[in-house]
């Protein structure tokens, strides 16, 4: 076995997490291709399944994802990169981490826990 | 929008992470009755692919995780657990994280970069 099995699973999840503080900035998902050119380049690049396509973090906002180390876990079927975010925010929302509601167990009900680092609106315009 | 969306997604991927060093254990998958039962009693339980049932994580090893907090991401189908990982380690290879081989960018190959925290023969018995 010499890294993740793209035969078995044509989609494997991947795990970006912030590689100086360790919080976990997204979850997203690459086919083989992606996986390659993430490689080659140092850059993160993921592939959308939504746009059923390469989808190169940060090639409309500009913070794309530098590579500082790349794993792949003990079934082979996921992926854990650690990253320099550029621009301090990986969700398109403007939060540092997607991840930014929390549960409360006891009731099932949301909150956000985090503040903006950037104003979605400014850097995609308005959608 | 009140949670992770379980009915797009029977299955939602939730990434574990030792809720003290920030150390990203594992990823696996939840459905509905997995998350409920994760809220209601504290302890994480998954969904396994391959048994097709509730993975009560630790059943057998008694490494079970303390759930300490609980997030789900922006588009609702991602969940993360910040847990407290009894026994050191979450992997069944017996490391403490399943991400335990780290591939090299510039020759795709992999090594192993942690230490088994227990013996798997003297946890689960000869397989």
């Amino acid at each position: 076995m010499t890294g993740p099995d793209f035969q078995t699973n044509e989609l494997i999840p991947v795990i970006a997490q912030n590689h100086d503080d360790g919080k976990v900035l997204m979850l997203a998902y690459m086919n083989k291709a992606a996986y390659e050119e993430t490689l080659q380049t140092g850059t993160v690049c993921y592939y959308s399944r939504s746009r059923q396509k390469l989808w190169r973090k940060g090639e409309s906002s500009g913070h794309v994802q530098n590579l500082k180390h790349i794993y792949y876990d003990c079934d082979a079927d996921a992926v854990l990169v650690k990253v320099e975010q550029v621009g301090g925010a990986a969700c398109h929302e403007g939060y540092e981490s997607c991840f930014f509601r929390e549960i409360d167990p006891a009731s099932g009900a949301p909150s956000i826990i985090a503040q903006k680092v950037f104003d979605p609106e400014k850097v995609y315009g308005s959608q």
